[in-house]
């Protein structure tokens, strides 16, 4: 194929476009591309310390997931704070947006999505635009009017619901939510996408009729968050935290332990107590609730919630019709979830010093297959390994856009088996040796239990049948 | 169920949540909630007229699709050009872009995500700083770094292209998008989502080798466009086009033909020349092709291609190392599609003057279901039509979230249908009085063809069964 483009016929390579390597087997009726790692936009800089346009930044990687994120090519620093998600990271974010979403629906959740460009009026009725201080990032249209660029969206939810003047009981509680990018003026930016000043959010509030029936709403969504972390299989704990810049009188994070996290937490060792450090009377050095003593950690707040009453219900006038025919406020909570924080970190978490773990369900790709080198002893292998992904990708369509193949035959399988593991693949799938057996035997790596398995195609088909995708 | 909030019961009503419903019937294994009308965040003002919070806009709303919109409670402005979407509205731009995501996968498009705020030394290396004038939305952050909002990503792709220091013409063509955000402060934003300053579009940037390879993927991308807009339905004219402030050498319009259109259009009416009337010399009237008469159009420009030979990757030094290992400035291009504009621009050209039509792949439902009016003759056929409800629903699981059970039962059949037909459906289904024959018989209507077909369930579910979704 490469052939093609120096004898003068690009267009017969264009025409099939970056990644996609035509099959040229007889199943052409499903046929598919190949997605051949050479082609993806992923530029890898998996040396020790070799980080393309990072070079002066050095000293500033000292987190492990911001450097294996420029490391493994998913993301690239565009200005302080600021990213450009590349192809894997993008794929990463999407699963995990469509898992949100799923959890989001399970709890009656329904999607909307609000301009980041936010009104300065709107943020002056609520006491916001002058108490966010230098955080919030500030502009003027052609016009002189002035506006933010929304860091979360209180202000404008609640005058969304207000603006439904004929809103009854019978429809509350109502759950609105969505995943946009958020924008907040960070003192100093860093870490990566851990504390960045453009980053994806998902934040849902919530409209209640009553005080009781919103303490369960925010149960309730306490407890989705909960589960997604847990399928996730992130270890996360729920402290009691302050309420800030946001308010209300109830307020919980979702933290990832881990000693670069920012927030130092306050735990019983027997699960009866945990709180943000701000939270406790530095004096207090026994749980509360068994006196056991307290142990303190670092964590990574992924996710805050909040019960806020009707703290912006009552500016915004966000009312609903009582059975009596009488209006009400809303009584309201708000409930963040940082997406792409959650990205790195997970990263951050499950990785060694060099290898990146991804939570399986959202790895960017599920398999890699690694072919012979070329010109190495079981070279013929290469057509078999092929053929298999072709049969993988026919068997499991679903799983089409998650393997990939590491064409880059020129390396060894050791050099390219050492990359897949450093990048993560759940699986990793090898001709070895054994593929010149009768029938061919294919190694695979499971990355998380780090056990290889020798299995036939057949062997190969069942166990990747078992790979959950969200 | 209700009666439960009365008697102080709310717990369990916010259990379920606010469009779930859970099934009493035996189907438990496959339990699944029903989407209810009533529980819908849709604010209808489906009386002639009537558009909440827009009052005092009725100049202005001289546009079929903005009104539809505010009036089926599909968007709720926020500030001038800013528009809240709401639910449907959500639904229906994510399976746009599920469309779009597959017609750029087909030709090797590679998704990435670059930031909103762009920093303005980028812009001052292009000269588009200065040349962009008032439409740069234009912030600086704490420490006085001046930013802009990016409207359009050509500066932003090529510096991250640039920054791939051994990219290999092996890898390309490389063909990079996104489907973001983007911001333009325009003079005057009008006509809902038509023209709106902050919107989001998919852009994708692509890089090749040599002019003629590029010309391929120009050709390439044109021709992904004309088979998106002929999936969605949508008659699409393909015109020439100046290049403006993007420049390059060669460019297009995708334009939908539509009397509010901002763009006045020279077509053959035989179909051999069709250009934007900036393109063409006044005293021109004949086709320089056939000779045909030329006839004028207004359109919506829905689409927009550039062949931008090497103007930013020289300013930006975006190289590839060719076969003979000597760095080659990459030929690019850029190709836009207005993601929130081609959703109103739909329901413009498709849609009569009180009832919304949609491409049948992007409604945002596919299915509305109808049961009788309470106390009405009728009135046991409502849990035969529940029931037919729930049948669909797991026969064709697939349709889930696309299937809306209108719950106003204080309403008559003829009033919810007629809603039905205003907010555009693609199909119906009613318990009118044959759902009281032996089987059941259920109307449905089909609004693309206008036809009435008397089904039972078996029917009901096959002719379902053929629905397309993205």
């Amino acid at each position: 194929m490469l052939g093609l483009l120096r004898t003068g016929l690009p267009v017969l390579r264009a025409a099939a476009g970056p990644q996609l390597q035509a099959r040229s087997s007889q199943h052409d009726a499903s046929a598919h591309a190949r997605l051949l790692l050479s082609q993806l936009f992923q530029p890898l800089n998996l040396q020790v310390g070799g980080v393309a346009g990072c070079e002066g930044q050095a000293a500033e990687l000292g987190c492990r997931s911001h450097r294996l994120m420029l490391q493994g090519g998913l993301i690239h620093p565009a200005s302080p704070g600021c990213y450009h998600l590349l192809p894997p990271a993008v794929r990463s974010m999407e699963k995990l947006i469509r898992l949100i979403d799923g959890a989001m629906r399970n709890i009656g959740g329904q999607k909307v999505n609000m301009p980041s460009l936010s009104s300065a009026e709107l943020w002056r009725t609520s006491g916001r635009w002058e108490q966010m201080g230098p955080e919030l990032f500030r502009l003027a249209d052609r016009h002189g009017k002035e506006y933010c660029l929304g860091p979360t969206h209180e202000e404008a939810v609640t005058e969304l619901v207000a603006a439904h003047s004929n809103l009854s009981y019978r429809q509350l509680p109502l759950r609105l939510y969505q995943v946009t990018r958020k924008f907040r003026d960070e003192p100093k930016p860093r870490f990566g996408l851990l504390r960045s000043r453009e980053f994806y959010m998902k934040d849902m509030y919530t409209f209640d009729a009553s005080e009781e029936a919103a303490r369960h709403t925010y149960e309730l969504v306490c407890t989705a968050y909960r589960s997604l972390f847990k399928r996730l299989g992130l270890r996360c704990v729920q402290v009691r935290a302050a309420t800030g810049t946001i308010g209300g009188t109830a307020s919980h994070e979702f933290q990832l332990p881990a000693d670069i996290g920012e927030d130092r937490l306050v735990l019983c060792p027997a699960g009866h107590f945990a709180a943000n450090v701000e939270m406790v009377d530095e004096k207090q050095t026994a749980c509360p609730a068994c006196g056991e003593k307290l142990t303190q950690s670092r964590g990574i707040e992924v996710g805050h919630t909040f019960y806020l009453g009707t703290k912006y219900s009552s500016v915004h006038n966000a009312a609903f019709y009582t059975p009596e025919n009488k209006l009400q406020l809303a009584e309201m909570g708000c409930y963040g979830l940082g997406v792409t924080r959650i990205l790195a970190a997970s990263i951050e978490v499950l990785s060694t010093e060099d290898s990146i773990r991804w939570p399986s369900l959202i790895a960017p790709y599920q398999v890699c297959f690694i072919p012979p080198k070329k010109g190495s002893r079981e070279e013929r292998g290469a057509a078999l390994l092929e053929r298999l992904y072709d049969d993988v990708a026919e068997a499991l369509p679903r799983l089409a856009g998650d393997v990939v193949l590491d064409d880059r035959t020129q390396m060894t399988i050791g050099k390219r088996l050492k990359d897949a593991n450093k990048l993560g693949y759940p699986y990793v799938v090898v001709a070895g040796r054994r593929v010149c057996e009768d029938p061919p035997v294919f190694e695979v790596w499971d990355q998380s239990s780090g056990t290889v398995l020798y299995l036939t195609k057949e062997g190969v088909i069942e166990l990747l049948s078992k790979v959950q995708l969200p």
